[in-house]
C-alpha cells in the first residue's frame, strides 16, 4: 500500500443503487471483477461480485468478492491481511464486467505471488513469470 | 499498434494441447479473458473464450475470443480491423482465467473507444472516463 493513492469517496446509497442497477449479473448474479494495481498498471487477479459485494466495495471503498467455492461475501484480506483499497471502479461497455482500480497491499495472490496471472503459455509450456514473496503458510497465519 | 511489440512464437499443437488441458473452461466450455495492452498496461476489454478460440489465439498469435451472442469464433478486428496481436498468454492460479496481453490495433471497444471501461461508478452516478476517438459507423463500415 501506498500513502500516495487517490482518496476515494463513497456515492451514497441512492446514487449506488441507481449505479448497480444498470449493471448486468449473470444467470448466478453475480459480475466478473478485475483487480488492477492503480499506479503500476499490474494486474492483480480475477473474481466475481454479486450485487452486495459490489454495493460494499462501493459503500466501504474496501474491495469484497463473492465466493463461489464459500458461497458468500469475500472480503479480501480479512485473514490474509492483504486488503485492497479501491480508488476507481468502471463497468464496461455492456455492463457485465467491472474494473477495479485498486491500492493492493502486499500480495493479491494465495500463492504468496503479487498477481495471480504467473503461468505463460509458452513454446515450452507453462513458465512461471513471477516467484512467490510471500509463503502462503506465513500468508494465512499457519506459519 | 507499434513496431516495437515483441514478437510471439507460437508452441506447436502437443505443448498447446497440454496447456490447455490444465486450463478449467466452464459450464458453458467457457474461460475469462482480459485484454491489456503489453506496453502501456491499459485494460483494453474482457470477454470469453472456449478451447477452440484460445488454442487458435496461441497458434495464430492473433486473439479470438467466444462470442456468446453469437455462439461462434470471433476472430477480433475481423470486420473493424482493429486486431489484437497475442504477446503473452497468462493463465491464472486457479487457472479459470487467462490475460493476454496484447498490441491493439486502433480501439478495442465497438463504441470507438481504446477500452471498454469507461463507466466509472462516481459520488454523482456514472462518469465516462473517455470519448470515442472513433465514430462506430466508421469503425463497421457504416459511415
Amino acid at each position: 500500500m501506498t500513502d500516495t493513492a487517490p482518496a476515494y469517496t463513497a456515492p451514497d446509497a441512492t446514487t449506488r443503487a441507481a449505479m448497480l442497477d444498470t449493471a448486468r449479473f449473470d444467470a448466478a448474479g453475480l459480475i466478473a471483477a478485475i483487480a488492477q494495481q492503480h499506479d503500476t498498471g499490474e494486474i492483480l487477479m480475477l473474481a466475481w461480485m454479486n450485487r452486495e459485494a459490489l454495493d460494499e466495495t462501493l459503500r466501504a471503498g474496501r474491495v469484497c468478492y463473492y465466493s463461489r467455492s464459500r458461497g458468500g461475501l469475500w472480503r479480501k484480506g480479512e485473514t490474509s491481511g492483504q486488503v485492497q483499497r479501491l480508488v476507481d471502479a468502471r463497468l464496461d461497455c455492456d455492463r457485465d464486467a467491472v474494473l477495479l482500480l485498486v491500492d493492493q497491499t502486499g500480495v493479491a495472490c494465495h500463492t504468496g505471488r503479487r498477481s495471480c496471472f504467473f503461468s505463460a503459455m509458452r513454446p515450452t509450456g507453462l513458465v512461471e513469470t513471477s516467484a512467490p514473496l510471500i509463503a502462503a503458510d506465513t500468508l494465512y497465519g499457519r506459519g
